[in-house]
């Protein structure tokens, strides 16, 4: 699109509200605008960013069997009264509002509830599982305070996936291959060389459940490491006297173990029957025994992901979007007005467009410092300039966002390295 | 898709509770979970005509200058002070809810304040005019009664767009366009034919407003309109005495005039400056002077649109979906379990993915009447069915859901016809 008609701006200073640098940054560049702590609406380049990591999660997610669908945000207390979290003194940071004719409805802050509720109509016999449903959705959680931008809001964007298995083993077959998913989701991102598969506590039916913890000073968890064997642990479980001889199973050499703190871009759970029972979520196996469905759940958060990579892979000018997730795959800037250099550019862009690659052209009369400002602020991975200078050679400035050097080249070389 | 793998099944009866003809179709579909009244989940299938209608109108909306974002569910109670609609007493379906620090906030039921106060930033200059951004999101609303199935909703998925022009006449050529596009979102959606401009009354900057409404039984509303003529006047309007000199402007034949129940499918208005003038929206023009910005909103409801669609056009079998709006292009059914049947009924499937035609394939061991049973409910267009039959003749047996009579064809022409 051209930035002539993208009706953000980018500003100099953030906010002085705001203390987290992936806020600071994604309003300065026009990516998100707040609407109180820890709600922020996503402006058009942000919306282009979560739509990018969205579709990096569903192909993930549909390569290892999961069906999409989308439940409300509205739920309902009958159902919660089930598996007992209904109560403020279960569950602490519910959000809640009154029905006009009476009774309450909770806003979703997780979905085993709902997925085991409208699996119960539909699963019955062993030839109904497994089922993996997932959906985006948005979030809603009472946080009494929420000062890390889009890393902790109260209002969240999120993917929820939960698979309904006969058994364990079908369960942890699927729980592995999920893993592999999300090691995907986050080397896709731009993240995975920071990211640790990480052991945290596991509840009744797992000895572990797994965060994915991604090294990051802005990070409100602490993750204890071994680098050389990939290996972490979360400071609970690392704590925990409880956990010692767990700690002992895992190929992890302690005398290597560094501690850092880090943001946990995705959890996995092993459920069991912990929904299943409340739910009496059964289904006839082979033999026409009622037995009880196996569940486990993985979550991502969206615009957390967004912020970690804002967090680890920014500099001192800007963002820094690796290029799955640019919200453009090049920023063209042309300088000056010569009739010749804005033909250029102009052909140049329609080039682009006609290939479907996605780009941002600033057509706007500023000065050229104004205009690589904006653009390392804005963040996007390659830029072209175009300027009377280039045009006189019938070449084009090509620059990486993390590079220091541009490099002049005919269009046609141009358009082959994105 | 393998309907095998689909987890949702269709179901004789509707449960008693629906009255509406859309949600006992869409839930015996399996297209549809109800949560509570007014409050739907979209299973798989349902999912994917959201889809399909979601694509159709962010299509229509880039074509005439739309610019997408996604705003926050939560609403700030200060920037809604503003525009003096926070009170309970001037807006009676708010939902609201409590911050855990105090505080309260509201879940959007329209967006208007929060556009207004985002483009208070960014708006400056008339160089910054006109803009045209627009959101799909949730929507809640107070509704004291729900039992129109996903036609009025307590929850709804609702795209809103909002004109922010210089002036009125600016104003007026975009709303023109927008009414063109809204009559390619009706027709494309496959209602173009029973949809009208209705005119309604138009507050203080105009003399009219706008709603598409779609004459069906099931509607809430009333509308006159003169067939011939292609005009429609709604019930306050048409009732109203003091419009009757307006009525007598338009191009209607008051002998002509019948009068229908009608479901208002989107609605377009003239806001003026109704909230620019609270929220301080201005512009410097040409001359340096400060002037108001001009605003316009233009909603459709997702739900509501697919409701509507399943009103109109579903039969005593089930649903009927026009081809752009359907789950997928084509059921593929199979019948009878000999090799070389299944053989043939998978490379077809094969072949049709390959040439990303959308397909359900039930490859289910069920009746044949069943599978007829279920395949007129969920109402693809076009279905193919494969059976031994069929097989020894090298053919397949297309049969379109709006016809009573099939046709055998080879396999390379049934796929012509999609």
């Amino acid at each position: 699109m051209r930035q002539s008609q993208l009706f953000t701006k980018t500003r100099r200073e953030a906010p002085a509200d705001e203390t987290s640098k992936n806020a600071q940054l994604l309003i300065r560049g026009g990516y998100i605008h707040k609407e109180i702590a820890g709600v922020y609406s996503y402006l058009p380049l942000g919306l282009n960013v979560i739509k990018k990591i969205e579709n990096i999660i569903r192909e993930e997610m549909n390569a290892i069997g999961g069906i999409e669908m989308k439940t409300s945000v509205f739920q309902n207390k009958e159902i919660w009264e089930k598996s007992n979290r209904w109560d403020d003194n279960v569950v602490d940071n519910w959000f809640k509002t009154k029905l006009k004719n009476g009774g309450e409805v909770g806003l979703s802050f997780t979905n085993e509830e709902a997925y085991s509720n409208i699996l119960k109509q539909y699963v019955s016999s062993y030839k109904d599982l497994p089922v993996y449903p997932y959906d985006f959705k948005e979030i809603f959680r009472n946080e009494a305070r929420s000062k890390s931008g889009i890393l902790r809001g109260r209002e969240f964007y999120w993917k929820a996936l939960y698979s309904f298995s006969k058994d364990e083993t079908e369960h942890l077959k699927f729980y592995t291959k999920a893993t592999e998913a999300y090691k995907n989701v986050f080397n896709r991102v731009g993240i995975g060389d920071k990211t640790y598969v990480t052991y945290a506590s596991g509840g009744t039916f797992s000895k572990f459940s797994h965060e994915f913890q991604t090294v990051c000073d802005a990070g409100e968890d602490v993750i204890y490491f071994d680098e050389e064997n990939k290996q972490a642990v979360n400071k609970e479980l690392w704590d925990d006297p409880l956990s010692k001889d767990l700690l002992q199973t895992l190929n992890m050499d302690i005398s290597l173990v560094k501690q850092k703190k880090a943001i946990e871009v995705g959890n996995i759970f092993t459920l069991g029957t912990k929904f299943s029972e409340p739910f009496d979520l059964k289904y006839k196996n082979e033999k026409g025994e009622e037995t009880l469905v196996f569940m486990g759940s993985y979550g991502i958060g969206l615009g957390r992901l967004m912020g970690t990579i804002v967090e680890l892979l920014s500099d001192d000018n800007g963002i820094v979007w690796p290029k799955e997730v640019s919200p453009f795959a090049v920023h063209l800037v042309r300088l000056g007005d010569n009739t010749e250099t804005i033909s250029f550019a102009d052909k140049l862009y329609a080039d682009l467009q006609k290939k479907n690659i996605e780009v941002l052209y600033d057509d706007r009369d500023l000065r050229a410092g104004e205009k690589f400002a904006d653009s390392d602020l804005i963040g996007i991975p390659v830029r072209f300039v175009v300027s009377d200078k280039t045009v006189a050679e019938n070449k084009v400035e090509v620059k990486k966002r993390t590079e220091g050097e541009s490099e002049l080249m005919l269009a046609e070389e141009a358009l082959k390295i994105l």
